[in-house]
């Protein structure tokens, strides 16, 4: 059974404040419940239905697990669907990356889904680190973590100064713009950053000075643009035809 | 003024079924409906605030609008955000595309968000016509319509029979699996059907077995799959990349 105190807190965790002074966040929805099994994360608790507990008895072993009804958890969900588990899971430390390899920069990507399908689709790619501009959407927003079907455990996401961070690094900086040179044709560095902007603002002005190379994905009919996940996942994917 | 009787349709299109009864779907925000000043498409009716008249005055002179409030349109639309227009569209009769050219086959895709983004991206590389498996997501849902950015007008999506559609295609027709040949390797045709599944079934046995050349879009790092809408655009963007 979900106490009072415990539903007060899975509440508290939908929003960014209560996180922050918590030092807490949560993974809804099977699949992601499963994959803290595979990470460094420090779970304090999962929630579950009697059934999920008895079919992944091995998997969450090393866990404190409180069993509760599919009705509490989905009272007790900051999410639409339906949730056979909730964790609640320790806001980890994340050193800000070197930079070296290949890696994402997002200026001002607002939207937790569109985080949470960068993160996915990085992980999809093998890039271990994304760096965001501040006001980027909360790596830990339950619809971040949702959205990256289970990846969050595999890329860190670190919000810091973009443009210093950009200006720091002796990498390569991609910026996509609507204009640039077409990604079919680039020559792209084994190592670099992929640098993307809002689907409102595209690249400000205080970090586009420090894109190195300006790039865009070729447009063949009449949608002005594409969705900034989407453009993200297009663009790695050419990187990656270049160097896997 | 929004009249109870009109209120009352808004609110009943949000539903399938009566956008059947009526012939009717509705197009929301302000970038989708000024589209329909590109489209063929039918307009019965506008509902917006005096500022999106005013503004847009042009764009909308062949259509009847009427005046309302963004409280109004608020309570009025089936969508979250805001909405500072709402359009009731007749629904058209699209003819089954003829098997020719780049195409999309879609398979139990049913989410409308993903059908809506793989419309948005499906416009974005100059594809035309889309044919589903009548499982599908309805193309006329609010939320397909929100999604596709206003690539509505200019992509057609035939609910059908699809075996046997593609069964009578005499196209390649390449469908995306978990293994198959890589999409950075594959040498596609001129013209071709793109199939896609579903996230949670693949493309289904009866489709499958029409399937000419299984491809698949390399992964290098940890994650089990990619969103369907995601996955269709990197492997639409490979397909252009050799036929632009």
């Amino acid at each position: 059974m979900i106490s009072k105190n415990q539903l007060k807190l899975l509440r508290a965790l939908g929003q960014k404040k209560q996180r922050k002074a918590h030092g807490l966040f949560l993974v809804q929805g099977e699949k992601n419940v499963l994959e803290l099994a595979n990470s460094a994360l420090t779970v304090k608790q999962v929630f579950a239905t009697p059934e999920f507990l008895a079919d992944y008895h091995t998997e969450l072993s090393g866990f404190e697990c409180i069993e509760a009804s599919l009705d509490e958890l989905t009272k007790a969900s900051t999410l639409v669907s339906n949730n056979a588990a909730i964790a609640v899971v320790e806001i980890p430390t994340v050193e800000t990356p070197k930079a070296q390899g290949l890696m994402i920069a997002l200026d001002g990507v607002s939207d937790p889904g569109n985080l949470g399908t960068i993160i996915r689709v990085a992980d999809w790619y093998g890039i271990k680190h994304i760096v965001a501009s501040t006001d980027c959407a909360d790596p830990y927003n339950p619809k971040t973590i949702s959205a990256t079907m289970g990846s969050f455990g595999r890329v860190t996401v670190s919000q810091l100064d973009l443009p210093s961070y950009l200006e720091q690094s002796n990498l390569p900086v991609y910026g996509a713009f609507l204009e640039g040179e077409s990604v079919h044709k680039t020559e792209f560095a084994a190592e670099g950053i992929l640098l993307m902007g809002s689907e409102s603002h595209g690249i400000r002005e205080q970090a586009a000075k420090f894109v190195t190379d300006k790039i865009t994905i070729p447009a063949f009919g009449g949608a002005e643009s594409l969705n900034v996940a989407m453009a993200t996942g297009i663009i790695i994917d050419n990187l990656r035809r270049q160097h896997g």
